[in-house]
C-alpha cells in the first residue's frame, strides 16, 4: 500500500479498497477507467446508504438458486472484480458448482495472464480465459474472445460489474445473465435477467450464504417463480430516492 | 489519446473526457485515485441527466456574483480541475479578476510543478502555488501548504472537485467558499456557501457568461441577498430524485 490510511478513519474501507485498486492498475491488472467505472459505482453506493437493500438481498437469493439450477454456470471476472473481492468469486464458485473464466474490456494477452495467475494464487483451482476458441456473436473487438467450455455454452452467467453491449449480447444468446452492478438504471442492469444492485463484496458475502441454504430445488424454482426484475429494479430505485429525502432531511 | 472513439458514439463526449484523464495520470498530473472521484462525478451528473439544473444556474449565477464583489478572489486548481477543462479555470479568472493557485491532496513537488506548468502553456499568465509560505490552519499534511498571496488571504474562493476537510478549513478561516462538486450531500457541498452541483465544465462555461453581465454592483448584491445554499441544495437534490422516478417510470 503506497498510503498510510489510519485505522480509526471513518472512510477506511473504502480508501483502502481505493487504494487495491490504484495498485492493481500499477500492476497492470486493471486499466485505469476501471478506477473510474469504480467511482460510479461508489456514487451508487453512497445512495444507497452503502449497505445491502431489500431489493438487492432478494436479488442475491434468486441469483443464487439460478446458479444452482444452472447445468453449466460460469462466473466472469474482469479487473475490477478480481480486484475487489477474488476470494468471494472463488468461494461463490465452489459453493454454486460454477466454472471462472477471466473476460476483459480491454484485452491484452499479457493482462489476461495477470489476471488469471492472480485468480489462482487466490485459490481458484482452475481459470479459463487463456486460450479463447469462440467469440459471443454480436460484439466487435476482442472482448467477444471467450471459450466454448465456460462463457460460450453457459447457461446462466454472473457478470460482476459488466458492460451494456457485452450484458445485451449475452442476454442475445438466451442465457440468464446475473449482473452485480450498482447503478439500477444502467444498462446492464436492464438488460440482466437479475439484477443485482449491491456493492459486489457484500453481494459475494450474502450469496455464498445463501449457496448453504438452497440444497432443494423446489425451494429454488419457487424463489425464482416468485421474482419479477423489472419491480426489483423499481424497489432499488425507491432506496435511492428515500436515501436522498432522508438525507436532505437531515435524517 | 490511446484508444479510437467513434465520432457518432453515443457516449463520445464522456469517454474522451475519461481518455484525456488516464492521460493526466499517466503523465503524473494527476493520482490514480483522481480516477475514483471523477467516476462518482459521472454518477452524480448522470443522475441529474448531464445537464445544468435550474439549481446549479441559480448557484452558478451568485457565485459569479461572489466572486466579482471579491477584494482577493482565488480559483484553486488540482489535478482533476487541470484536465477537465484548464482553459475554462483561466477564462473566468480572467472574467472575474482573479487569482489562480495549483493546491493538490497528494502534494509532491513534480506534480505542482508539472501542474503549474500546464496551466501556464493553457494560457494563465500567472499560477501561485510553487513556493508555499504558510498554511491552512487546522489541516494537517502537506494539502495544507499554501501561499499568503492567494489562498491564504483570498476572502472568496472557489474550490472545484474538492475533498471536505479542506472545504471546513477555509470555511473556518471565515472565507466564502464556492463548491464545484456534483455530490449536492457531499461534506463539501454541505460546508460551502454556495454548493454548484454540476459538471465542472459546463459550470464554468455559464459562470464565464454570466460574469459579462454583472457589472453593476447592486445587481450583485442582490442576486446574493436572494440565495439561501440550503435551499438550493435541496433542489439539486429533488431534481436527481425525479430523474429517477421519470428514469424508472420510462420516460
Amino acid at each position: 500500500m503506497s498510503v498510510n490510511i489510519p485505522d480509526d478513519h471513518p472512510r477506511r474501507n473504502s480508501l483502502v479498497i481505493r487504494e487495491r485498486l490504484a495498485e492493481f492498475v500499477k500492476k497492470g491488472l486493471m486499466t485505469p477507467t476501471g478506477l473510474i467505472a469504480h467511482g460510479r459505482g461508489e456514487a451508487f453506493d453512497y445512495m444507497m446508504g452503502e449497505r445491502t437493500t431489500d431489493a438487492a438481498l432478494n436479488a442475491e437469493r434468486v441469483a443464487v438458486a439460478y446458479l444452482m439450477n444452472a447445468k453449466r454456470p460460469v462466473i466472469c471476472v474482469n479487473g475490477n472484480a478480481a480486484a475487489l473481492d477474488a476470494k468471494r468469486l472463488i468461494e461463490l464458485a465452489s459453493a454454486t458448482g460454477s466454472k471462472i473464466e477471466v473476460n476483459i474490456f480491454h484485452r491484452t494477452e499479457q493482462r489476461m495472464e495477470l489476471l488469471i495467475n492472480y485468480m489462482k494464487e487466490c485459490g481458484a483451482p482452475d481459470v479459463l480465459g487463456s486460450n479463447p476458441d469462440t467469440r459471443i456473436p454480436g460484439l466487435s473487438s476482442d472482448r467477444a474472445l471467450c471459450t466454448k467450455e465456460g462463457i460460450f455454452s453457459s447457461d446462466v452467467i454472473l457478470v460482476p460489474i459488466e458492460d451494456g453491449d457485452r450484458a445485451e449480447a449475452l442476454v442475445r444468446m438466451k442465457k440468464v445473465v446475473i449482473a452485480i452492478d450498482l447503478n439500477p438504471l444502467s444498462r446492464t442492469s436492464r438488460m440482466a435477467t437479475v439484477s443485482i444492485t449491491d456493492e459486489m463484496s457484500r453481494a459475494l458475502a450474502n450469496m455464498i450464504g445463501f449457496a448453504k441454504e438452497m440444497s432443494n430445488k423446489e425451494k429454488r424454482n419457487n424463489i425464482i417463480s416468485q421474482f419479477s426484475n423489472e419491480e426489483n429494479i423499481r424497489a432499488s430505485v425507491s432506496e435511492i430516492r428515500k436515501y436522498l429525502l432522508d438525507a436532505v432531511n437531515g435524517e
